[in-house]
């Protein structure tokens, strides 16, 4: 391992170009530690640090000063991607498929055999892998597939997980962390958010009021003042003591309840945003994000103390976009991702684009900013070849592709690549921008969403119109159909669930246009 | 690590007695693995087992086919104890401390701050630990000690709990096995018994119906037939695949939450207990008892398949006796633990005496018999030294004594050695046999039991009445006050909660009769 000095000098060094990247890798290292710290429903724009080209008005609004310090020990993405859902998003990551491919394109319920599709005149619902994904086979829809935190373990980490899990439904083997190659399972149950935040409410378990969502686990710190982030930010730290006495690397998948509703005060934090003007929802919403840039910044302080700093790899994402429907949230609805249109659930950027940080010592040049799109799926090939883990089998076909060519030269483009979303399922009630029964292409700065409802298409590109608010469909029929043809034969290929016509009883066909 | 058949040869050996045990420990071992396997409330005759100097109409009704076999493989401890319930017992063996030491006399309430004392007309409650063990200072209502797991983890053991813990009360940090040195948790936290042991029934995670009792953990059996004992199991045999792969010696706390209330079948062996002609009530009793026998003949299969059976200890024991309160046990009450005297909560033999097995491989002679007595606190100090720990730093004064003498020669005897019992509370409305504000000592085959209501005092000589009918305090006044000195003294010296008369205000004292 590297000292924390030597790898400052090194930093400083890369900073001012005096040696190569190249020289910096060959000196000796042991296998780094890896440490994903994926939020919950957090928002492109849900930060201080701005991922656009410019500050904006939500910038200022939040404070997360951890996030800045990380983007400045490391690399910036600005083109980061995930599912409209965070079932979706979740199991894209340990999987390395997209949600098209693995069949999990929504959210799965806590209980098993409950589609939680929402009922619709024109579609029933397709035939999707409702109750997650499955470490063993045979499993009722479920998506059998190798979980990389196995292969992880099987290479001598030590693998961890952390709070939010939601792979698969409660009474099927994915909801068990412990089935998914992770040694150390803290929170992560079959839920997809919290009952409580609070531990004055113990987290939910309160006899006879408990729900599915109330948080295992944290039992000391029931009837205190320890909300959930920093009661989870306080194991996961207990948890790495292990193996870094052990000098054995580790996997931590930091996957916090934050920043998913409930929306609840993170009373450390609340009278300032109430102070600073904003309404009691938005007020508590921002509190719950500054809570969890404190966890961050606890965790790099923590890494610091024990000096395996320099040794361990951050990875900051989020599972999907903000949720921009209103109320819960305050303000118009849909205007919560601005400059991006839409939010959680949809196709256009506000659902999709995430904060996104990544600091590999040694790597990663300090204060460096990717514009490489790269998605969700794209962690699992990526955290196996950080890992230095190689010629693995895996049951499924992986989709994703590694990172690490842009993490080693910020520069890297790739400008052919497809980017794919698929989501055949309807999740709110009243159809919103992007939201229910779309699917979306992306290559280069041009994207395609697809409208299954009517067959409707809009073009954008999001270089020069980063708030998709102009349709250049009509104006380039051939870019058009090059991406329909592209988006049709891929669900086809991957045989992508498709919500099924109740006049003829058949799930439909990406057809019109073509 | 030896291998299995180097180790069948040298017990084949050991009992012809051709090498001595001296040389047998010559043979170079690594480590050895340990397993603690700790029924909940079980009582000395719920086996096919027989303890007693003869099979009892208990052993017939029972199946428990494994603990036989653990018995042939190894050493039948004929006066194990325990406490008389259960958070005194797992906090001696977690503490080394005796109950009327460590201060944590009754069961503790998942809630913290809530003495679980009944209301009576005589006493107020002792001041004892009701908030249980800590593994921190400063905390209100508990017993600030270092459990022996955080030893062995720091040792280099993959130290892995497995079910009921309940250690301390929800808020404190005992509640959590992470804190008390416990690198895997699965299912144990501050409840002491399960909702349900059904996975149907999601072992009480039901919205809206969960109680602090419902298990955690186990959300990939919901929905399933899986029996909780079942569940448990499968999850241990899990955890273990990492240390053996790894190497690694492993400590394992199998703590089965049958076979404590509620009641329910496991409907895997109903049907022949109904046949047998058992009461529902008992029958379901027998077949929790057989599952559980099931899950240590897995354990042991598991051992032997993965090759790790000859370096692997296994040391059975049950937390306190069988309950005999009826209902909800069938037939007349305080009969459940014949020819023992009542059952859990009293300091007569059915309350304190356990099942006890240790199978050592290469030290403990197959199908042995030892018949000194031994106490929940002597697992510490024995554990450690199994596990070659030394010169250990602790907070607590430890009252335990190591069993190894035992181990390597079971014809080992100490009679001069003491043994406590100290229930300075109401654990029942009713006051029952020795059970309510007793206390015990036991030095040889004399034992003393002291009534805190009105000081009086029975002794018996366990050796010729086992059962406790015949008082010879009268005929042996001289053993009575030497009895009752020592435990006046040794209570004093520990300063032993004690009932606070409700006339005076102030604590009891042990003064009459001397």
């Amino acid at each position: 391992m590297k000292s924390p000095l030597l790898h400052s000098v090194i930093g400083v060094l890369l900073v001012f170009g005096q040696i190569s990247i190249a020289k910096a890798q060959k000196q000796p290292q042991s296998r780094p530690n890896i440490i994903v710290f994926l939020v919950d429903d957090m928002g492109w724009q849900d930060t201080s640090l701005p991922f656009w080209t410019e500050a904006t008005a939500l910038n200022k609004r939040y404070h997360t000063p951890n996030m800045e310090r990380l983007a400045r020990e490391g690399m910036k993405f600005t083109n980061a991607y995930a599912a409209p859902v965070c079932t979706p998003s979740r199991t894209s990551m340990l999987s390395g498929m997209n949600a098209a491919h693995h069949g999990i394109t929504n959210w799965t319920s806590p209980q098993r055999n409950e589609p939680t599709d929402a009922k619709d005149d024109q579609f029933l619902p397709a035939e999707w892998n409702y109750n997650g994904l499955s470490p063993q086979p045979g499993i009722a829809h479920t998506l059998y597939a190798t979980p990389f935190p196995e292969l992880l373990k099987a290479a001598g980490y030590y693998t961890i997980h952390v709070g939010k899990a939601h792979w698969a439904s409660a009474g099927t083997p994915g909801a068990n962390p412990y089935n998914m190659g992770f040694m150390i399972n803290i929170s992560g149950h079959a839920a997809g958010h919290p009952q409580s935040y609070l531990g004055t409410e113990n987290y939910g378990n309160i006899p006879g009021k408990a729900t599915p969502q109330a948080v295992p686990d944290l039992e000391e710190y029931f009837g205190t003042e320890t909300f959930l982030t920093e009661a989870l930010t306080r194991e996961a730290l207990k948890a790495l003591d292990e193996p870094i006495r052990n000098k054995q690397p580790f996997y931590l998948n930091m996957a916090h309840y934050a920043v998913h509703v409930p929306l609840m005060a993170d009373k450390r934090f609340y009278q300032k945003y109430l102070d600073a003007g904003l309404d009691m929802q938005e007020a508590k919403y921002a509190t719950m994000i500054e809570g969890m840039d404190k966890s961050l910044g606890d965790m790099m302080d923590y890494l610091k103390a024990r000096h395996v700093d320099g040794n361990t790899i951050i990875i900051f994402m989020s599972d999907n976009g903000g949720l921009s429907l209103a109320p819960p949230r305050g303000g118009p609805a849909h205007t919560q991702n601005a400059p991006l249109k839409a939010g959680k659930g949809s196709v256009n950027e506000g659902g999709i684009r995430e904060p996104m940080i990544v600091k590999w010592p040694g790597i990663t040049r300090p204060s460096s900013i990717a514009n490489q799109y790269v998605i969700i799926e794209d962690f699992f090939p990526t955290l196996l070849e950080m890992a230095g883990v190689k010629n693995y089998q895996t049951i499924q076909k992986i989709d994703g592709k590694s990172f690490v060519p842009v993490l080693k030269n910020a520069a890297y483009t790739d400008n052919q690549r497809f980017l794919f979303w698929h989501y055949p399922n309807k999740w709110i009630p009243k159809d919103g921008p992007g939201i229910n029964y779309c699917s979306a292409i992306r290559q280069g700065d041009w994207k395609l969403i697809y409208h299954m409802r009517d067959s409707s298409m809009q073009l954008y590109n999001l270089k020069n119109d980063i708030a998709e608010n102009e349709d250049l469909s009509k104006k380039n029929p051939e870019k058009t159909t090059q991406l329909l043809k592209q988006l049709r034969d891929q669900l086809k290929n991957w045989n992508a669930p498709m919500p099924v016509d109740k006049k003829t009883g058949k799930p439909i066909a990406i057809t019109s246009g073509l």
